[in-house]
């Protein structure tokens, strides 16, 4: 695997957004083969006011990319089952996860939950520990201290299997 | 009122959110007198991916903020009566443009629909055609050329009124 990380592979962001924590994870990506390559949480300070709290995560999120340089990123897709004042302050945290890729000139996917389990060998109810434990499986390297990263990460792996078929659907439209 | 534009007068940046239109409006301020700017709609294209629409989105807010160099912001607390889908789109546009201003070191102050309408002497019901002949009372020279860039102005109208009891009330605790 370290070969991958040595090779100029495709990286990958993956990002699980929330406003107190979110997620990110990057892979590499060489023919069939996935790398890890680095994962964390942004956690911006509750405390402060939500300008700021968006200005922090925006940051993270550009510093990360200047870091690790990936080519392609994908979003988890909000479940959205709360009440509408809930789902509009998970939409700032979203608005602003998917902008910063959008700036630094890579492509966005967005990837449903259920998919993203399925895609790292889940169901589509797999639970959080769960799903851990198979992205450690899939990327032995991988240091994830928190479930969003994992599950970050396993937005990665995601969009590492589905892009292909991503990029001919489009080029076939 | 010209003398305004002319003298350093603290500039207040009022924003209305949305993801297919955003309103923005600028005000000058100077003791008790107000003085009309600027004021505009952004309309990211609908057609383009959420990423792109949302970075269209930040780089003509950036252009504007270095434009008139406004020195504080206003946002308008969206309404939300809809579903959480809506609410979540609207949250991501809503991240997106309090971002700007708070990655340009302004201060950002959210107001309630209701306490708009009422700041430009309208009532809390007020139609949003009611709100623009205020906006035109209180700012003669405003050019507004759609509902969404007289609501901005009237939300930085709103600010001018109400940021000395906040900074008050802000010291006091």
């Amino acid at each position: 695997m370290s070969r991958i990380n040595a090779s100029p592979a495709l990286r990958i962001l993956g990002l699980d957004p929330g406003l107190n924590h979110t997620g990110w994870g990057i892979v590499g990506v060489e023919g069939n083969r996935l790398a890890y390559v680095a994962c964390g949480r942004i956690n911006p300070p509750a405390s402060a006011e939500m300008g700021e709290r968006l200005a922090f995560l925006h940051e993270e999120l550009g510093r990360i990319i200047a870091l690790h340089q990936p080519l392609e990123a994908a979003v988890e897709e909000t479940f959205v089952n709360k009440n509408a004042a809930s789902a509009l302050k998970l939409g700032m945290a979203r608005g602003v996860v998917l902008l910063a890729p959008a700036l630094a000139g890579l492509s966005v996917a967005e990837y449903s939950a259920n998919l993203v389990k399925k895609s790292v060998g889940g169901h589509g109810h797999a639970e959080k520990e769960q799903l851990a434990r198979m992205v450690k499986m899939l990327l032995p390297k991988a240091d994830a201290s928190s479930a969003d990263a994992a599950d970050a990460l396993a937005v990665a792996i995601c969009h590492a299997h589905h892009r292909k078929a991503a990029q001919l659907e489009k080029a076939a439209s």
